[in-house]
This record gives structure tokens, C-alpha cells and sequence, in this order.
């Protein structure tokens, strides 16, 4: 099931989109696609009122996507998790996932403008595979019982500032919490459609040109195993988000590669959970 | 004026507590002290209830308070942040402030019990100066700026896991945001309370040997810079907390000076803030 919410922003209502590509209100079933929502068996309750039918149609036509997950509490981040980008980037490979955070206050929706910060020089993309999550979790002691905590899935763009990053001090969340920093969506697949998280293509373009093209299988750290990982440190709750790090092809890896600027686009897609495409303006 | 949430975890009502220390009841203004109240001139209103008189006084016998502010949006850190605690770690003087994140789930009351993470020999405490955020703030261009965009002040407790922190990747959040990490409390104390934020002094002791004596004075980026600086890299809600950094006296800086297990019972405050009581548990 592919759920999302549709609206202005702050105005969102949730929605479900068929597999022919309609969409669905799904307003009689929650006033929100959110933690307490996803918590509390929502997914089920959305998937018996679409198979009860009767469910309303929306009208596509002009209605903004917003992030599929309203207010995620935190959003974690596992950096150098894909082995050729940790080579792109000059970095040994991990012995265990480096984590830091982002900003939850920088979810926008798929489609929409994100902003090159006022004083950067160093706009980088990132795809990503974003997990989920779906019930309360901690000190998971086995990779195998992560499945259960996850609600599903969705393509994220961890948008990252290098010199606010890298150069400004040693601690990496300045330069990854930027305002709109982290589009999220255009939906939420559940879980239970994406057979194996790590058999997913990554792509993503700047421009119309190729610049990420990877696969999930080349993780250092398996979705399972991060999930078990953190939980072991930190409480994950439900509509948490943890974005499971990039492929290579940033410009931080390509020398001579041009950073974001305004009016430059990004497409960025993975298999099974759809496509954003924004276009870059100025803080 | 000091503004509190006081009830079971959860289930808080908001409180104010009076110069002669007594509480009350705020539900009448307000359902929550979140961030919601602080950026809808919540705080003036709280002060026009209080000044008209007649909110109900409530039986402060047995009832826990929680942390003054309900769901932070986020918890931003400056580490190093004291030059006394700078050198005891062995760091140089940053050069710009050293920005990190915790869970903002982490929170909890300034009396509750916290936990010893599983795993965990090397559990430090931090007293810390917190700035509650009461105003959107974005690219504010002079520290000047950033008093109009505090809505107080409390103390906060930034347990810090030393291990999972320095030792297991080059990013701390890890080791900053396991389960109860952040006591915050016990009141929030409006701005106008708070003559020079630069002129407190904060204590902290474990099982009642003094530990921290520390001083605001001596912040390397004073309050309103760090509020400012921050503001340039990230938008700042209202509702989110701002941990300023910890003076010297933690245990990672004391060689010999055992970490925090089970059963150790740790005592912090700040003039003006009121005090914290923390009994540590086993997670």
C-alpha cells in the first residue's frame, strides 16, 4: 500500500494511491498519516477501509504532495554506509554505522523547492533510502526483529551542506540541517511490498545528467542491521525516519563536479517507491 | 514566571508556580506548554491569567513534574562550549561553535529516574544552561536579534554515554541521545526573569560530592551568538531547546572519577533555574 498526504502545506490530508494510480481520501480513517497513527495499527485500518471500498476519490489534478510522515520525531542518519561512497569521500570503511541527525523540521514534500542556504558554496545531493518506522523500539537484539518494527519505505533526499559539514566543526548535523533540506516521499510503501530492501536501485540526476546510480545491496550495513543497531542506543518510535546513507556520485566525490545552485534541478527515484524532482531556489 | 507541566508521564496539565512557590493550574489557558503555546503568545497570556487572578490552586503533594516543555521539534548542542571544559578533554578552543543533536525524545522530568543504557561503563553527566525557543527564527543577522526570540531558560541535563559517544564513529549523537538522556526542569523560566544569561552559575554534584561549579561567564559563544549562529543554518521553532554546553567537572575529564551506575543519585542546579534530582536505574 502506497499512502501519502496531499494538500497545502500544513494542510495535508492523508490519502492512499491504488495501484492504477488513483488516489484515494483517506480522511474518514485518520485526520493524519503520523506516529500515533502509524503506532496504533493505522496501516491496518487503511487497508481495510480500501479493500471495504468506498473510499472518495481525489482529484490529482494540481494537489501538492507533502512528505508521506507528518512531524517525524527524529530523523537519523547513517553516514558512509555505501562502500563506494566512503571511497568517494576519502573514508575508511566504517566497523560500525556513524550516526548523526538531522533536523525533523527540514521535511518538505517530494516536489518542492528546496533552498541553497544564505553563505553556501557547497549544496550537495544525496538519495536515499528512508526507513520508516513503525512501532516502538528498543534494544532490539537481533537484525531478524527489526522487520517488525518497520512500517515501510520512502525515497529521501538528504540534501547536505559540505563546508557547513565538514569545515565548521566535527560534528556533520549543521551542514544536514538546513532549512527544507530533507524531501521526503512521494509516498509511504508499506513494508510488506518491498520484498528485500537490499535488492533496490538508487538513481538520481542534477540537471538531466546521471550523477548517483546505486544499489542497496552495496549497504555496509543492512536496513535490518541499522534498525537492530539503533535501537540498542536510542528509543525509535513510530514515524521516526532513518535515512540509511548514500551511494557515490555526490559532488563531494567528483572533483570538478558543480555543487547546487539556484534554479538547478534534482530527479532522484528508487525502485518500488517512486520519484521527486526539485528545483533549487535561494534562502 | 515559571511555567511547568506537572502529572504522570504523558499526562501533564500545565501549572504556573507562584514567587511564593506555590502552583497553578493552567488549563484553563493553555492544554500544553509545547511550542504551539510559546509561538501563540502563550506566555503573555499564561501572565494575563496569573495578573487577573483566580486559576485554581493545585495540591502539589506527590505530584511529579515533568519537563517544562512538552515534544521539543528538536534539541540542538554546542559542545565545548566552556573553556575549562574544552582543555579538560583535551580540545582545542573551537573556533566556531561545535553544533550537535539528541534525540528530542530523550526528554523527561527533572526528577525521573534515568537509565543506564545496556552496555554502557561510561554514563557522564553535564549541567547545562537550555534555551527554550518561543519565536520562528531564520538568518538573524546580529546576536541583538536573538533575545527577541527566547522564551526562556531552564536547567537541562545533557547525560552524555562516553563511549558510544567519542569511541564507536566520529559523531556523537549516539552517545547523547539513549532513553531519559535529557532531564529538563524544573520550570521554564521566561526571559524577563533572566536579567544576563552570561551571569549564572551552575553546580552539579554525584552522591553528593561536587562535581561542576561553573559559570556562564565563561561560554566561549555566549547565549544570543549561539542562538544567532545557529539561526543561520537552521530554522528555529518555537518549542525547540537549545543545550549551551557544560562546564568542567565531568567525569570524562577526571581521570580516576568512576562513571554513573545504577543506584548513584546526581544533584544539579542553576541560580535562578532551580534544581534537578536524578536517581539512576539499570535500562
Amino acid at each position: 500500500m502506497k499512502l501519502l498526504r496531499v494538500g497545502a502545506p500544513g494542510e495535508e490530508r492523508p490519502a492512499v494511491r491504488t495501484d492504477d494510480g488513483r488516489l484515494l481520501d483517506l480522511s474518514a480513517v485518520t485526520a493524519d498519516i503520523d506516529g500515533a497513527f502509524l503506532g496504533s495499527g493505522g496501516v491496518e485500518r487503511a487497508r481495510a477501509a480500501l479493500e471495504a471500498g468506498g473510499l472518495p476519490e481525489l482529484d490529482p489534478g494540481g494537489l501538492r504532495i507533502g512528505a508521506p510522515v507528518a512531524r517525524p520525531g527524529k530523523i537519523v542518519c547513517v553516514g558512509l554506509n555505501y562502500r563506494d561512497h566512503a571511497a568517494e569521500t576519502g573514508a575508511a570503511i566504517p566497523e560500525r554505522p556513524v550516526v548523526f541527525m538531522k533536523d525533523p523540521g527540514t521535511v518538505v514534500g517530494p516536489h518542492d523547492e528546496v533552498l541553497v542556504p544564505r553563505g553556501s558554496v557547497k549544496t550537495d545531493w544525496e538519495v536515499e533510502l528512508a526507513v520508516v518506522i513503525g512501532r516502538r523500539a528498543r534494544y532490539l537484539e537481533d537484525p531478524d526483529e527489526a522487520a517488525g518494527v518497520i512500517a515501510g519505505y520512502a525515497v529521501s533526499h538528504d540534501v547536505s551542506e559540505r563546508e557547513f559539514q565538514l569545515d565548521y566543526s566535527s560534528q556533520w548535523d549543521l551542514g544536514k540541517s538546513c532549512e527544507t533540506f530533507n524531501p521526503l516521499g512521494p509516498w509511504l510503501v508499506t513494508a510488506d511490498e518491498i520484498d528485500d530492501p537490499q535488492d533496490l536501485q538508487l538513481r538520481l540526476s542534477v540537471n538531466g545528467v546521471k550523477r548517483q546510480q546505486g544499489h542497496t545491496r552495496d549497504m555496509i550495513f543492512p536496513v535490518h542491521q541499522v534498525v537492530a543497531y539503533l535501537s540498542r542506543y536510542m528509543v525509535l518510535e513510530p514515524g521516526d525516519v532513518i535515512n540509511t546513507g548514500t551511494p557515490a556520485g555526490v559532488a563531494l566525490g567528483l572533483p570538478g563536479t558543480p555543487y547546487l545552485r539556484a534554479g538547478d534541478t534534482v530527479e532522484l527515484e528508487i525502485d518500488g517507491l517512486g520519484g521527486q524532482r526539485q528545483t533549487f531556489g535561494q534562502a
